[in-house]
């Protein structure tokens, strides 16, 4: 029953059931963890073939004959590369590929960025004085934490199932030369899981930016992944918009198999224009000589073609679709008729985003806290960490049992409607 | 027979032979590479039992349970720190264990001092206004690429046999706040091959710095990398030694086993004080997630041990020594009795540093070149690519056959006494 239609007497009697069933869920001594948007040892149990996929010492004469043991390539393996583009349908020549970690690779990008500029910048982002970065919120709690680390301010805007609101995006960019870019994570966004529509990511090309070195941090960490065999969000190709916009330079792509091979261990890429790889590779080649070449090779070897990655997602979806069924199922069964909370129903990435009653995030997270339940920080998903609703709270389903996750969904929920109904008693 | 005392004729003599053999070595068309510090296909031939070292997801769960597949685990894992620590005797606890390269590691922290500064210093060294670096010389090029990439000015300091000059780097850091650390390799130098003395080592972890964050990068580069089972250098224990004074944060140190395993893939360390590495996780931790357990895991698998890592290392020794010996051998036969070059013997590392008559380096480079041998560039043992003396040639002897070896260092006599005869017919 809705919430808000209620009497409060049937309020207050809806209060005294939630608080028996949380007293009871509360005795149990629960130790559940819906926070880690990282795979689950069944997913990783797939790969297991990878583990014993040996490279022999044939395997590392790369095609075009470098020893993948020895030192060099800085820019990675042309089969490595040929995988990435296969997959990503990104020119070969736009692609750099590196070591086991696209944050890693974003966040040298920034630096790089502070210490020495971007091309068309003639200063080093460090030494312009005050530089902001667009955050489209809610968003990948990490991204902010690279700004914030390097005295970036941030400004957050807001993201829908269509994207950042491009009207304030355009509007921002437009007038303030120290607005350097914008974190996005196009397809599947953590957490709404939301895809930006063709019309977000044509406007994000075509707009005049005041900064000349603006740039997009386009992390499309969930490229390929599905989780279901037809029907997924299709994303517009930022590389080709920008190119025929003449705003080649504009574009950061980050991407990695974190979440298709090993998180630990896989392989992470760079995409950009020629101008942008050569200025970026100038640099990154004085910070190492190369990265784990082996390791671009075992993935080669291992996965082959795009078309076998694109099978393998579907196994892990097997995995994972059950556990995003299962949030799916218990929001709608305890949520849905309250009139307290929405939430997205995404058709891949690794999160659900649950709204709940505006003021009830905090509470919310506390009451699951003291029953055990472990969430996502409220208002990491906001830049600084503050979410100016306090609602939003990021589910990571992938990691628990189903089991667990089960239990830990029901807890949520006892504990969301709890927080609104404390709200609603307390006006 | 030594240049000095030739007569004039004498020399126009030599020089009429040196001219020929310089001839008839142009028209053999060679194509001979001793420029590149890197391990021979032989060496890396040794480790093809590492190749096909299988890692199962059982071995995946370290002893503390992290399982390496995974995400996290910033700091590498416990068993990598042990064997680490048992190799270099420095205790687990100043131990990070990170990815495939150490020169990574020491731009990263290089980076991370001008966008953040260090302990004990208050303001990032990038808005510290002019700030420099004190650069043992000759050295190791990328050390002085990273400095002049990120615009740090570079001082150099007079290297021999000892280390640097203690008395000069002492009355320089005592005196100038400016000067915010020193590039070091300690044990068995790139190019000289020199081992510092423990007075050395005992006068830098001492030495009174007019910089609160001043830092010694402690590049130990060739710890291990003996070319004899018996009679190796010792190096004093810097860590020890800074901790007596004090002195614990004064430290970066950086090691690898790109020499040991694979130069592409092999894994890297940085050691520092307990405050030090706080600080550095801190950002480190914004920067990555965490990297690559799996190849951490394998080294560990594969090696299981310090006393392991020393025996492989002596089968390296193995293919390495002899070409020590042929670089020996000619430049005795060859060199000795004109008086016109002096050079090291090492004990172990990777180069043989030539210094050829004043004032004929870059004329010996470009012979060789025109002979179809390639040398390192001349001066790139030098900040800034200049050395004073126009004298160093190193010479990287691990990489080509033995025969394209011999033959290359004959070009090389050639070269080097017909620019010697060159420049004293021209007095």
């Amino acid at each position: 029953m809705n919430y808000f239609q209620m009497s409060a007497a049937a309020l207050f009697e809806e209060k005294a059931a939630l608080e028996q069933a949380y007293q009871t869920v509360k005795e149990q001594k629960l130790s559940l963890d819906l926070s880690r948007g990282k795979p689950g040892r069944e997913q990783l149990d797939l790969l297991t073939d990878m583990l014993s996929c040996v490279v022999t010492a044939e395997d590392c004469i790369s095609e075009n004959g470098t020893d993948c043991r020895n030192y060099g390539l800085l820019d990675g393996l042309p089969e490595a590369k040929r995988l990435f583009s296969d997959l990503l349908s990104i020119p070969e020549e736009s692609i750099l590929v590196a070591g086991n970690s696209s944050l890693n690779l974003m966040y040298d990008a920034m630096a790089r960025a502070m210490l020495y500029g971007v091309v068309d910048g003639e200063t080093p982002w460090g030494k312009q004085g005050r530089i902001r970065f667009l955050c489209p919120a809610p968003g990948y709690d990490r991204h902010f934490a690279i700004c914030e680390s390097l005295g970036i301010e941030m400004i957050p805007v807001k993201l829908s199932a269509e994207g950042p609101d491009m009207d304030t995006v355009e509007r921002l960019v437009a007038s303030d030369p120290s607005i350097k870019g914008i974190w996005c994570c196009p397809k599947y966004s953590n957490p709404d899981g939301f895809t930006y529509s063709d019309d977000t990511v044509r406007r994000l090309a075509a707009m005049k930016t005041a900064a000349p070195d603006f740039r997009i941090f386009w992390d499309n960490a969930y490229a390929v992944h599905e989780l279901y065999a037809e029907g997924g969000d299709v994303l517009l190709d930022i590389f080709a918009e920008c190119r025929k916009c003449g705003n080649e330079n504009r574009v950061f792509y980050f991407a990695s198999t974190s979440k298709i091979s090993f998180p630990g261990a896989g392989v992470a890429i760079l995409a950009a224009s020629a101008e942008n790889l050569a200025q970026i590779k100038k640099i990154m080649g004085i910070q190492t000589i190369g990265h784990d070449k082996i390791n671009q090779i075992r993935h080669v070897k291992y996965f082959q073609s795009a078309e076998n990655i694109h099978r393998h997602m579907q196994k892990l979806a097997e995995k994972i679709r059950p556990k995003f069924e299962i949030v799916e199922e218990i929001l709608t069964r305890d949520l849905k008729d309250t009139g307290i909370a929405t939430w997205n129903k995404p058709k891949g990435g690794y999160f659900v985003s649950l709204y709940v009653e505006e003021g009830c995030a905090k509470r919310t997270y506390q009451l699951c806290r003291e029953a055990g339940v472990v969430l996502t920080n409220v208002g990491a998903t906001y830049p600084y960490g503050k979410d100016p609703y306090d609602s939003n709270i990021r589910i990571a389903p992938t990691f628990p049992s189903n089991a667990d996750l089960r239990q830990a969904m029901e807890v949520l929920t006892v504990c969301a409607r709890l927080a609104a109904v404390e709200k609603l008693l307390a006006k």
